[in-house]
Order: C-alpha cells, then sequence, then structure tokens
C-alpha cells in the first residue's frame, strides 16, 4: 500500500492543475450519482451503531442523508475553485557563486490520516490531498466501516476515469488494530501523519510513529480581561468564546479576570448568561461572584481540562503579568486572548503567549481556516514544527531547491 | 533540565537582538580569555583517545589548539552579524470578518541537539540556538566529554555576565546512554530534536522519538549526463562533485550517463581523473568504459551506498525517464544534477526527481547553507516536514499568528 501510494505520488507531483481539478469535478457528480448505493452503505453503519447502544449524539455524526451527501459534494467542488499552491517559488536569487536558486512549493508526497466518526472527512481529506498533488491512505473509525468503502470507491472509479492512478486514495479496510501501528512505521514511504481525533490517538501516534507527526487541536483556550478592558464590550466576546460552540477546540475553557474590574465584570458576565453556564470558581475568587445557581469550587486539574462544554473556570489575577503565569502554567498552547486598551499590557501579552493564536480584543474563536481566509482546513496545529494555528492546503506542501549554473565546477 | 530549559525559552523569547548579540559578543571573548582551560580540557580528551587506539582521523577532528580555538570565537562573532529571524512578519493582512491578522516568527523553543566529535558543534549550535532565540538542551559523544564540559562553563558564564539565564544552553554530562533516550521522551518541553551524526543515530531518534525529529544529511547523490550535455564541461562538474570533498553528504555517488554518449564521456572523466577514483560498474555499462586500473562490477546495494570516499558507481542509460527511474528506486533526496541541453529533459528532471536540491548543470556540492546564502547551516534535512535541504537560522524558528480586533463578537 505505501510503495504504491508512493508510486501514485511520483505521477501527481507532475499533474496539472486542470487534471486534479477534473478528477474533483468527476468525485463531486460520482458522489451525487451514486448516491443511493452511499445511502445504503450508510444505513448498515447506522443499523449498527444502533445495535451497539451508540448515542444519539454519535448516530447523527455519522449519519449521512441527501442533503449532507450534496454539501459534500459541494464541499468537493469549492476546492475546486481554491488556488493550487503547487509550482509556486518561494523565494528566486541569483548567488555571488553564480548559481541561479529558486525553492519552488511541491507537494509533500504520501500523506497518512487516522480519524473518527464522520464520513465526511474522508472525502475532505482525498480532496485537500488530491488538489495538493499528494497520495493519501486513509483509515476512518470502525463505526463508518461501510460508508467510507463505498465513500473510497466513488473516489478511485473518478480518479480513473480522470486517467489518474485509482492508489492516489487508498483506504486501510481491515478492522485490524495492528494495521495502524504498521501504517505508523512506513517512513520509507509515508511523509506526514495527521491524527484527527481525540488525545489518546495523537498520543498514539507522537509515541508511535517514526513519521512526522502533525499534532494539534488541543490546549487551554482563555481570555484574560485587564483592568483597562471596556467591560460591556469584553463580556460579548466572553459570550462568543464560550457558548458559540463549546465542543469546539477554540471555544474558551478558563477566563482570567483582573481582581479590580472582577467584581463588576462577573456580575454583567453572570446576568448575560444566566444559567447557560456552570462556573468552576478558584477560591480566592468567589467572593467577588455573584450569586449563580450553578457554580462550585475549583480543585486540582480544573485550570488543566479542557471543558467543550458549557462550563467556565474563573479566576481573579492580580496583573497581566500574572495572568500570563496561569496560562503558562496551565497548558496555553492553542488560542488566548487578552481584552485591553493598554498598549503595553498587549504587546506583553501577544509576545509571552506561547500559543499558536493569539488576540487581542477579539474571540478565541477566530483560530479556524475559513476565518483566517485559508479556504480548507485540513487540522489546528498546536506544535511548532511545519505548521501552527489552522492548516490550509500551502501546510499540506513541502519545497525542493532549484539550482541552474552554466556548468560552474564552483564550489 | 527540560523545565530549566522552557524557563529560560520564555525569557530568551521576548529578549532583544541586542541582548543577545551581547551575549554572543562575550562568549567569543569568553572563548578567547579561557584558551588555557578549554586546550587543558580538550588535551585530557586527546590522551583518552589516544589511550582507547582511537585513529589519528578521529584524533584530529576532536583536537583544538589555539588557532582552531580563534576560529570557533571568530564564528561567533560571524553569527552577531547575520540578520536575527525574530519578530519579523511573514505575512499580514486585514480580513472580511473584521480581524487583522499577522503571521509573526518566533523561536520554537527548546531545541535538543545530540551529536559527534567535533567539540566546535556545541559552540556553535549553542551560538545559532541564542541568535534565535531557542534555548537548548546539547549532548556531545564520549569522546570529548572534556572539552564540552569546559565549553559549556564558559557559555553559562557569559550569559550570566549578559543578564541571561545560565539555563539557556545545558549539556547532558553524564555518559549514560539512557538519559538520551529520556531526552527524546520530553515532548512536554522540548520542541524539537537534531541529531547530528551516522544513520544510525538518525534512525534510533526517529523511532524513539516523541517530539519532532529533523532527519537529514543522508541520501544517494546523482549526476546525470544526458546526450545533449556539453561533455567537456560535465566533465569538470563530475570531478567538483566526486573529488572536492569525498566524505561530505553532497558528494557524487552515483553517476548516470546516456549510452549515445557513455563511451566518449567515461573515456574524458577516466583521463581527468587518473587513478584517484574506484568505478564500480553496472555490469552492461562495462564494455563502455575505457581501461582504467581501479575498476570492479557493480553488485547488489552498491547503487544504494552513500560512499563518502573516493569510490564512484557509474551506469548507463537510454534515457532522461530512465535515469529518474534509476533515482527513485536508489533513494535519491539529498542532491541530484542533469548536465543537458535540453530544457525539455531538464524540466522533467527537475519536476520529476524528488531530491531536496535539484540542479541544472551544476555542482551537487552547491547543497550548503553558506552556499546558498543562508549566512549558517543547522543541518541538511532530507525529510519533507518544516524545512528541506540546508537548514539555517530561519528553519530554527517557528511563527504564530497574532490576531487583533475592536471587541468583535464575530464569529
Amino acid at each position: 500500500m505505501g510503495k504504491a501510494a508512493k508510486q501514485a505520488a511520483f505521477q501527481l507531483a507532475t499533474t496539472s492543475t486542470a487534471k486534479k481539478n477534473e478528477a474533483l469535478a468527476i468525485i463531486a457528480d460520482e458522489l451525487e450519482a451514486k448516491a443511493d448505493v452511499i445511502l445504503a452503505a450508510n444505513a448498515k453503519d447506522i443499523a449498527k451503531g444502533r445495535e451497539s447502544g451508540m448515542s444519539e449524539a454519535l448516530l447523527d455524526r455519522l449519519l449521512l442523508n441527501p442533503e449532507r451527501l450534496q454539501n459534500i459534494a459541494g464541499d468537493v467542488r469549492n476546492v475546486i475553485k481554491l488556488n493550487d499552491p503547487i509550482g509556486s517559488e518561494l523565494e528566486s536569487k541569483v548567488l555571488e557563486n553564480g548559481l541561479s536558486l529558486a525553492k519552488r512549493r511541491v507537494p509533500l508526497g504520501v500523506v497518512g490520516v487516522i480519524y473518527e466518526a464522520r464520513p465526511n472527512v474522508t472525502i475532505d481529506i482525498a480532496a485537500l490531498c488530491l488538489k495538493t498533488g499528494n497520495a493519501s491512505i486513509l483509515r476512518g473509525g470502525s463505526e463508518t466501516f461501510f460508508s467510507n468503502i463505498e465513500l473510497v470507491k466513488v473516489i478511485q472509479s473518478a480518479l480513473e476515469k480522470a486517467g489518474l492512478p485509482a492508489e492516489s486514495v487508498q483506504y486501510i479496510d481491515k478492522p485490524d488494530r495492528e494495521l495502524v501501528s504498521q501504517l505508523l512505521k512506513l517512513d520509507e514511504y509515508v511523509d506526514m501523519i495527521i491524527p484527527r481525533g481525540g488525545a489518546g490517538l495523537h498520543k498514539m501516534c507522537k509515541e508511535n510513529s517514526s513519521i512526522p507527526v502533525i499534532i494539534g487541536g488541543f490546549g487551554i483556550s482563555h481570555v484574560f480581561v485587564d483592568e483597562s478592558a471596556d467591560l460591556e464590550k469584553s463580556v460579548q466576546v466572553v459570550a462568543n468564546a464560550k457558548l458559540q460552540r463549546p465542543s469546539a477546540c477554540n471555544a474558551l475553557d478558563t477566563l482570567l479576570v483582573h481582581e479590580r474590574v472582577a467584581e463588576p465584570f462577573l456580575a454583567m458576565l453572570a446576568e448575560l448568561l444566566k444559567d447557560k453556564i456552570t462556573y468552576v470558581v478558584e477560591s480566592a475568587t468567589c467572593e467577588k461572584m455573584p450569586k449563580v445557581p450553578n457554580m462550585r469550587l475549583a480543585q486540582d486539574g480544573d485550570f488543566d481540562t479542557e471543558w467543550l462544554s458549557y462550563t467556565l473556570g474563573v479566576k481573579s489575577v492580580a496583573s497581566t503579568a500574572e495572568a500570563i503565569e496561569h496560562m503558562r502554567e496551565h497548558n496555553a498552547s492553542h488560542s488566548d486572548a487578552i481584552m485591553t486598551n493598554s498598549i503595553e499590557n498587549a504587546e506583553l501579552f501577544i509576545n509571552s503567549v506561547d500559543s499558536a493564536a493569539v488576540y487581542v480584543n477579539a474571540s478565541t474563536r477566530f483560530t479556524d481556516g475559513a476565518q483566517f481566509g485559508l479556504g480548507a482546513e485540513v487540522a489546528v496545529s498546536t506544535q511548532k514544527l511545519h505548521a501552527r494555528g489552522p492548516m490550509g492546503l500551502e501546510e499540506l506542501t513541502s519545497y525542493k531547491w532549484i539550482g541552474k549554473a552554466n556548468y560552474l565546477s564552483r564550489p
């Protein structure tokens, strides 16, 4: 499988944008044309899930219906419209030694993606890899087994119709977990592993892979409300960061508030959020909290918890420096914001907080490929190598150096 | 050690270029002022090496003398002159959603470097990491134990004199190999591992590290002489690529030559190189070779061998496509060149050869940080994530996204 992918990657690397877009267009068309077969396969997954006692929320995540399938095809058509980054030159110069040198964007080669639940990820990743000339080896969750098999069949037949190798997109179609471990050791053929799933999957990949892994999606998100902040506007930002989509990785986990404004700010917040939120409050901060129905004292580990729900950690601090110190101790690495009117504190915060995205007077929810204007999002990286923050098409590329001379035998 | 490094990294991240340069200047001065102590420690390493029967070549690699120490101090002063990449903005835009977004270059954080033999690497890496605001954890070979201990003492006392944390540069000063395994698991504190040494070290790091590793320095280097090439000039390029420094990773390993020009070209080459080279020749190519003293038939594995010596593999091929096919099968990934006068073949070669650096009518020896105008070289990466080819200061950096708004509660 690795060898076949590498071979396909060689061909994809020199495939024109027009040809890649043609394949994507056929994939989109075929998704619609073969809707019946795909939905029938999906019904089998749903039946199996229901049998095994899967929750309604999870069942909904893996459900496909005509409308959702239409949306997936629409997403593929959107990828066609995106700029193909391959072939562009990042730098080019003539050196003193006479060499004319260019740094050209090229595909990574073969990308391995391990993901859970939602079947749209299969199409999504395959389309983004194809657009950037990468071959992909996919491994979805067992819950979506039947759906994924059909979706990959559609992709592979579309690739063949477009005259591209079917092995450009391959799927590990045996449930055996051992196969994932094997995939992680294929460093001779696979150039990057993207795990899309929970912390356990990321840890497993990080510890067992001999292939570079993109780690992401985790980290406690903080908003610090400084004493100089516009409190009325800040309360709106906090509400947005917490309530808009609590299950997202860029949703607010911990609210830090300057002690001089803690009382009025927390009163305004309680008034706005009413009973929508459970507050987990640091003990010294309690006396500054208004009476609210859902509140408990923070315990060890609470400020290291990514809530992914309607829970909010609250702590008052004496300064921007103390807020930064708290964030360093409690795993800030994804998205963090300061609300302030002080240039000095804003700069201190920006320079000192070591996260993928740092905001001044803006919501942590901005951390997103679409919001950042990247067109598509492959993952959100919280590591520092290769890519940090939302990863779009460019982050699925590498570069090569191209040197031309006139038979100079120097150096 | 990891915790202390992370703490130092936080401080270095916001240290001004002037302060970092001040520390580098003190390091250079102290290297000269404390020459006696350093040379005495080095003499102990040399004595120990001689006792254990180390070869003269290896002893020479680890020898320091006043002149070499002077050169090392000079290298540190050169790093002062290099542009500090930290803080520059790679991109900045105002998005439709009202967010003013910038992508700013920041240090990686903590860099772990594992290396062998030469004591100058200790100073070299420490200086490049310091310049880019990274803390470093170093682990040198046991052969240079005494020298490295003194060199790190000099660095740490210089850091303190400059008002920077001594923990900015730390050294693992126990011979225990288990400590290296522990370093490779410190993903909570260390952001990147650079192994500088043989293939065994790279493999060990790749397989055992939960921290991203930069793999590099390996790969078979090829020159393909096409039928349209200027043979007289090409023979000079081949001589340069093979003879200038055979032990370098960008030195030529395999010469591929178009069958239509194989006979005259190989005759010219034998004439120029005389008995300097041992030729390892593919069997069908033998009849095209002139009579030369040192020649043997190629066997299995010969074209997968990085010679690092005065040996040259030779094979004739029927086309540029066959040359590319050979290179794909035989691990081209570092530096490869085509000699040609055909634009079509040059483009085919550039686009199809999947190596860090690809050349047209130029020597593979160009792959080098200094030649590429990067000012310094940390390593030569042959992986595709993060950095490919010679890595300079910029490749020791990451970036963060900085978003500013006016309390917009969108998205």
